[in-house]
């Protein structure tokens, strides 16, 4: 070949001139769940629930095997969505009405779609835009199981390519989405009380009280494993795993570090409440809206607290309810010499992330 | 939900005072051993024994398949047991008598129950007490299946959530169990030489001498990546996990930083001595006794030795003996100026890890 | 036993003074591929080809399942070498002709043998010598799908383990090798358009032209992972997981620091390639030469480039075509003050790696 070969450089990911209203991503690749996926990541974010730690638990309460956590679940299918998306993002706005859908188990393969419903400008951040778009992720497509997993917008800051091209905001309705949580039929003849030490005990539908702040007693310290984390979910964000991109410009970045997937916090809040709120669930219903608050960095560690909001029957099934909480993650970051009521003295509380989150829980009286 | 919703703050696990003679501890969770647990940590151990790297020949050698290593299924059994009883822990003092059986394979769902044997208070330290008990480990419980996988005590020390509670001594006698090793049986049809290159060729019975002392030659340092390996195994002891917890009182904890999980170099220095003792081991037999004789932490550098401290024949197998060793953990820690003879100049030797341990190996004569 | 134990020092691995022309280690060990260690290597070499990603798209192509990347392939193979071979190395110099085979699936064994076919020594640097091998990988080996996997030669640097020793260099041929890419039937009932928006629109065999040098957009920063990473992989070479070795001679080891296993960025630079290069491709075909040009160590960030040498069709398929490229790493180093072309002022660019490369990719007109 010549000495000067011809230069290609190619871009990864959208800018804000390239969404336009209604365009449809199919994403690439696609992601089958295999036992390393599943059980790197469930540990790693401290889920407790049984039925994604204990697999005789899980099939006798109906379930194929091992099933993938609601954190695991939504971090493969969103990352699904991040070259097209967000790869050029400069941060994630909003989750809005997160649904779950069909049980994932290893195996299976999700891949998602999106699409674009809006795009907003500023008059004071021209190079900034905000972009609305809704997906959703499906599982085995053309098999006998294909079925939704999960649905859900979200609305994130995109960075533009060329800060000279105008853009135009747009806002469509999102589409109605059919995305139920799947659940397995009660079955009288199961001994679900021999089963029943193995989740906690404290957690049912009854023990629950609106009006109830839960502080969970576990901190994680996370470590710039979130690199690997992060990479293991094909989020292919540089802002999360370039230090040398940070370096070039390390004011651009908190601490000129990198910034941790907000998927991290996200499920390792969900974790951590698990003891004390998820482990008596039978899935998650919805996330009505949800933030991240702060980032998060290597060193940093994650806690998380539960308000119970509110407390309504199932509309169908006798043996279960519907909790409404709010999720709370927080870490501490010093603050030499300051007093604050929710800290220990010389730190203050920070909140790094806020999820409205609807669980479906057991009842006691059927299943303990 | 109002403005002050009433705070909820969970405890988790036991305290000195809460265990109660012959008290039953039947553990929460479960754990199905995975593809993606057992080669993180199987891998991460150095273990070599071809039984469980190589499916091939384990098959050959009469197990369903790859075969977890005995620091797997006693790491994966002992985490089971943390929460419930050294959540609130100072430090593990003793394992007793641990005792493996069933071979516990990927797919295999482990779970575990504890009975509380003693409590020893002390004047000295009143906010202290030494809590004796008695596990087993049960894989596939309700299947067909079902076996013993391990058994033991261990004597560790817990401390008081209320120091101005009085806590009486009491000691009950461990009960008998029935653990044994299961063991394939030789099978004359099998071309076990044909397999003899995959293992190493100096471990056999005939190679292990009673007298000496072998110095492995590998060494692993072991970074922040401890954090992640103890969580994967559901070890919610904070002290391994939560910076945040240390900062906030670094004169408790050695040089302010996180403690390595013992099961961490335990598993280390099982791998470690691999190439020199367990290559051509069928099994672990039981440790009689094994302590963590100092802390470890991220940077420090693992190394081990085995003393062979006796052979005898295996009562029921000709073509299998047992050896009796004791290995030992050790790494260096700097001490300038100083000359030890078992160390290079400007660095000391500190024994982190002492295990009684009796394996069952293979005899030359019949695979070799 | 006596206080004063009869010590055995081990050494592993060979040293120039123990290969003999013609030698052939049959390696120990063996590595059943599981999910745990697909999808962690995987994951994180940043592959994004659908054929280890996607099952779906994998049975579609014809393949059994998930396929193992080359990366991966090559890592597992080279490294059952590693303890043989190089255990005692100073570097690995070159590699030669490495060939792809059988696929290799999840559940699949690798077993590994290497003939000895050169040692050279050199008067400049009496200590050490040029080890030249030739390994086969076999996949399966007794069973029905036996097949070989890879085929390759490397040379090596190697230490004597006693400078005194007189050692004599030879040349022996390579043996030839019956080591062929297996490719799927390209078969016209199956609908391969309607998977085409999982794999990159624009890495057909149409789109790569030769006289091209593509950056990739993509970096990735290696942290101190990479040791458990090596581990994984069964690499046993100390330089790479032993850090205590390195602060004893600090002066020996760039910066004082492990160096990172070469096959690290190996399969980085792949994965880095993929959406530009590889997504489309059915298979590597053979990697004629490949060197590491500098070393890596944990903060680095790695980037890759690939120019295209050449196109051919491919034999004997009219929907695939062979295209010749060369892939090259390169990380950036501070270079306060200056100013180079290639660089960001103050940075300097250091070519870390350099493979020659061939790939079997489809052709857009069949395909998509």
């Amino acid at each position: 070949m010549s000495d000067a070969p011809r230069i290609i450089r190619k871009k990864t990911g959208n800018f804000l001139e390239d969404f336009k209203p209604g365009q449809t991503f199919r994403h690439k690749g696609g992601k089958t769940i295999t036992e390393g996926l599943f059980t790197v990541f469930t540990d790693f974010s401290m889920a407790t629930n049984p039925l994604c730690k204990n697999a005789r638990y899980a099939r006798a309460y109906g379930y194929e095997g091992l099933v993938c956590p609601p954190g695991l679940v939504m971090l493969v299918a969103f990352s699904q969505t991040v070259e097209d998306i967000s790869e050029n993002a400069r941060a994630n706005l909003e989750y809005i009405d997160m649904q779950y859908g069909a049980p994932v188990y290893v195996g299976d393969t999700i891949e998602v779609e999106t699409k674009v419903l809006g795009v907003r400008t500023s008059s004071s951040r021209p190079n900034l835009g905000i972009v609305h778009v809704q997906s959703i992720a499906r599982k085995n497509v053309g098999q006998a199981d294909e079925a939704i997993a999960m649905a859900w917008q979200r609305k994130v800051q995109v960075y533009k390519d060329d800060e000279s091209i105008e853009v135009e905001s747009f806002q469509l309705d999102p589409d109605p989405v059919d995305c139920d949580l799947w659940l397995p039929a009660y079955d009288a003849s199961v001994d679900y009380k021999g089963l029943a030490h193995l989740s906690s005990p404290d957690s049912y539908f009854e023990d629950l009280e609106p009006g109830t702040r839960i502080e969970h007693s576990r901190g994680r310290t996370v470590t710039d494993e979130h690199i690997a984390l992060t990479g293991i979910l094909d989020n292919t964000s540089q802002v999360h795993c370039n230090q040398f991109m940070i370096d070039l410009a390390p004011d651009r970045y908190v601490g000129g570090q990198l910034i941790i997937f907000g998927g991290i916090p996200f499920v390792l809040c969900l974790g951590i409440s698990g003891p004390d709120v998820g482990d008596n669930s039978l899935g998650d219903l919805i996330y009505t809206t949800g933030k991240h608050t702060a980032p998060l960095q290597a060193g940093d560690t994650v806690f998380a607290a539960t308000e119970v909001l509110g407390k309504e029957d199932h509309p169908e099934r006798e043996d279960l309810g519907i909790v409404k909480t709010r999720l709370l993650g927080h870490k501490f970051v010093r603050d030499e010499g300051a007093e604050h009521d929710d800290a220990p003295a010389g730190w203050k509380k920070v909140t790094i992330f806020d999820l409205e989150r609807a669980l479906v829980v057991k009842r006691r009286s059927h299943y303990a």
